[in-house]
């Protein structure tokens, strides 16, 4: 298991219907972060519209997200999420995630 | 149980120091943590030094920031801290932890 944090930025004004989006979520987007190691994942918000990720990978960072990258439905999720992030236009969130480096963990 | 994640900031030249104290935390410390309900408890480090702090409490956060307040250990501990943060000089970091909002969560 690795536990990762990663930072991402959306518009600020946004958020209201980022975090709908987020309540909403569709059961095959679910399913896939399931099946491709995502466990116990929390997106924290900042008013500057920093996003905060913290998730526990069955096997590592990247086999979670290279088995999402390969899933029909994030592909449709990315495109959606799209203009909520400030990117350039068209930008996938998923392939913009700034990792922080882990100095402290206790059980 | 709440989910709590928190930003503070470091001194981004003193991270290696920073680390290795938290590597050799004293076990009274860690007992202290245990006992007023920190559980699953990480931080993460970014190149300007910000920190965040991701952490499962057992009641509540303030319940647990209450907590560690009142222990004895803490107090010496914050004490040695002090001098790592972006803080005014003597300033307990435990008192100057910026919340961010949970925006979604998926087990």
């Amino acid at each position: 298991m690795q536990r990762v944090g990663f930072e991402m930025k959306i518009h600020p004004e946004m958020v209201e219907e980022y975090k709908q989006r987020h309540d909403d979520i569709w059961p095959e987007m679910s399913d896939a972060l399931v099946r491709t190691g995502w466990r116990n994942y929390t997106i924290f918000f900042k008013d500057d519209g920093t996003l905060f990720g913290y998730v526990e990978c069955e096997e590592s960072f990247e086999v979670s997200l290279d088995g999402m990258s390969r899933e029909e439905v994030n592909q449709k999720w990315q495109d959606d999420m799209s203009p909520f992030f400030q990117l350039p236009k068209g930008a996938h969130p998923d392939k913009n995630m700034i990792q922080w480096r882990e100095v402290f963990h206790a059980d």
